[in-house]
């Protein structure tokens, strides 16, 4: 059993998702692993992770805008404002979505179906940069 | 270390919660790894995975319920409803869920609560056939 | 490759955010393995997982806040109702959050961003025991 780790960066211009696929199966191409577990871990607190449709942009607009309609960002409605009236609304978003995927490679193909996606999801609305730490295990 | 990758077919007949608890158990069963990890994915973005109570029936209703009252079917407020009413919501519900689970396997047994099931939650009205891929890893 | 199994037990005492993040750093050092995967589990359906801020308490307030505002405990709304008005609700957020997390352990240490703690998310009112399942999986 062998052990890999690995960081991608990820530079965001606001809110929204951000599609990362290309940029772990470029590096999971490059490793002497064919099957085996990919975790996925951002080590941030406001901006998190979801596997989403691939296909129609608007399905990404819908999304970040439903999310700012359920949590919006109205510094009234908490008591921790002092980093900015959307980063408590971000805490809020990345505990509703997801800070880690796991996903299955199998013959060095990450499980997923035809229409699915690998999204940072950014909830802060300056430039930020964000680190996804991707651990392969397998053999 | 042994992998074994297999795929669950569940067919929905409209929006639900589905246990499929013993689908993946009567598998799991036939193979011969004690200990390890196995990763569910749903291969799909307008469906999705939850842990959740499996003895009152009224809990999966009003958990639909819920939902549907959290993620209207309202073309009116979405761009992307070219795939019906409770396409987009479907998207949405499947993010605030989860696309995968990955469960821990000791002496043969998901580590479980007595009161947890698995199930699919279907966010679409019509009927689907749903593929869970299922990934165990251990020895 | 080692597999080890633990288990975590958290007692709370009404709603909101525990920090276990010591007690399972604490158990990990004890281990003898370097890389791995640790996977934990919450062995029930009316509290949850996240991964959360680890710094100003504030957060963790408004965190439960939004949940209570955003489902109810209004025994008019659901059907389960014959365990309190607390108990559909908390099914409804631990569907929104995680039963599981899957942490990557790199050098004996957990990957985690420099803001981030782990957290059970008590969402019945009445005093709990919480048992979290701990898998370790690695060398």
């Amino acid at each position: 059993m062998q052990q890999i780790f690995h960081e991608i960066k990820i530079s965001t211009n606001g809110q929204g998702l951000y599609d990362f696929t290309k940029q772990t199966i470029s590096w999971l191409d490059k490793q002497k692993i064919n099957n085996g577990i990919l975790n996925i871990n951002i080590l941030h607190t406001s901006a998190s992770l979801v596997i989403q449709e691939n296909a129609d942009p608007d399905v990404l607009n819908d999304l970040n805008f439903f999310f700012n309609k359920l949590v919006p960002m109205d510094n009234k409605l908490y008591k921790h404002t002092a980093e900015g009236k959307d980063d408590m609304p971000a805490h809020i978003k990345s505990a509703l979505t997801n800070s880690q995927l796991t996903l299955s490679i199998k013959n060095k193909e990450i499980m997923l179906g035809g229409w699915q996606g690998l999204y940072l999801f950014e909830h802060r609305i300056e430039k930020h940069t964000r680190i996804l730490s991707h651990h392969l295990m397998g053999e």
